[in-house]
């Protein structure tokens, strides 16, 4: 059972993705938001399934896909978590996870447009994977609680403006919260889904051409020690999102650099997690 | 007439302050919220209480003080925003602003007493003052429509920690979005009950010596510019949240540097905007 989010941009419904089929549980749950995640909603829902699945609507093949989450209280990204990325980057790797924040407001759908923000000569692309908390937690004692506290994973682009994040003076978050710059889903996969969460294949083209080609295996940090590691700064809600990291080949690696230009089609994935498709306009 | 929340932490209602009373408004609105900023709220404020002030039920004046705004989509900090206080940080003067943002999960009462981290050990002050946006928008022309959309001020305490965030790789979220370190309020004021925004005393006090002496006209970047230069990078959106940066004082800038312990009682006030008082567990 995969959670999705479809309909109108701000008017999104939940809903399930099973044996091929979408299937609506508006009539059900409010939304996949925080009360849901902290309030044993993914229980409530399997429950749910198993008694009427057969009476839940199907919903239309040609919807428009959302978030599969709703607004989070926070967006945490992950900085240079791939030793290939880093080197590209020219940084040396983190000895601590390296966090920064994107807006809230950036989140939209897996195939919604994006647009290259005025004045932007540098937009880039960045596949990686999203951890959504399954419950609030503060402290937490170790990597085992981590993994405690999340709910499954997703696909999510972290799309970065780089003169905005690297040449405007001082913090990254400049160049990342530009609207519609996380696009996430197609839907959240439950953690207990996922065959092994650090043995993903992560691939990323522009225009057809391979770009990105990585695996989550070789992520420095991996997510149950975020997990736990973020918990003790802040503390975490259910429906948080926390973006892990990219591997090797965005445009600003390249030399020279490559940046996103109006027109282009950027299409991602991540095995078992599902495809995003992007025009940039 | 200054806006006020006040009530259990999470429970809060709405209010206003007027006259030396406080009056009780969650009879006629939900909450000082998005949705209130963006749909006139307080055109729809200022005509209900010409019409019914004097109905208004008081609140009680031992009443909890919450923050005057409900929980924001994005809290924004200005970094280095005094020369004095960069001078004090050792850092060069910012060309532009230098962003950050803190967990919208910190915001807290002006009074409410404040956690220590756990194993932190340098926990610091920096009193600030701090936007209210009013309506949301992107990409704004000029310094003008920055200034229109200000809704208005309040006081911040922009609560720090300088291992997390200095010491701890990478950006600076790190130590500013542990619980509790956002207070604000006692009010917030409307722009144009401000005589002028630009010439307002900040004081902070630990254990009742004087810390942080400074004014608003030191501010590099001022307010109107300070929203028109993020409205660049980011859709702002009504209710939101900038705290504009701190002068000189902070414990960071002590030679030694001098942190905060349990049982440390902060007092903080920028003039006009009123006063917040914490003690540290």
């Amino acid at each position: 059972m995969k959670l999705i989010r479809f309909g109108k941009k701000g008017f999104e419904r939940p809903g399930i993705e099973i044996n091929g089929k979408r299937l609506d549980c508006s009539g059900h749950f409010e939304d996949w938001n925080h009360d849901f995640f902290q309030n044993n909603g993914i229980s409530k829902l399997k429950k749910l399934y198993s008694e009427i699945g057969n009476q839940l609507p199907e919903v239309e093949i040609s919807t428009r896909m959302g978030s599969p989450i709703a607004r989070p209280g926070m967006i945490m990204c992950i900085g240079l978590n791939f030793s290939d990325h880093a080197a590209e980057a020219g940084l040396p790797l983190p000895e601590e996870p390296i966090l920064f924040m994107k807006a809230t407001n950036t989140l939209s759908g897996p195939n919604d447009a994006i647009a290259i923000p005025p004045k932007s000569t540098k937009t880039d692309w960045e596949v990686e994977l999203g951890i959504v908390i399954s419950k609030d937690c503060y402290h937490l004692k170790n990597e085992t609680e981590g993994e405690n506290h999340i709910a499954g994973y997703t696909l999510v682009h972290d799309v970065s403006e780089r003169e905005f994040q690297i040449e405007r003076g001082g913090q990254w978050v400049k160049g990342k919260s530009c609207p519609g710059f996380s696009p996430v889903g197609p839907y959240l996969v439950l953690k207990e889904d996922i065959d092994d969460v650090l043995n993903l294949g992560m691939q990323l083209s522009v225009n057809g051409k391979s770009m990105q080609n990585g695996n989550t295996k070789f992520m420095v940090f991996k997510p149950d020690y975020v997990v736990y590691y973020l918990s003790q700064f802040m503390q975490l809600e259910a429906g948080d999102l926390i973006s892990t990291g990219t591997p090797r080949g965005v445009g600003l690696g390249f030399k020279p650099p490559i940046y996103l230009k109006r027109g282009d089609e950027v299409i991602l994935s991540i095995d078992q997690l599902g495809t995003q498709k992007q025009q940039f306009i």
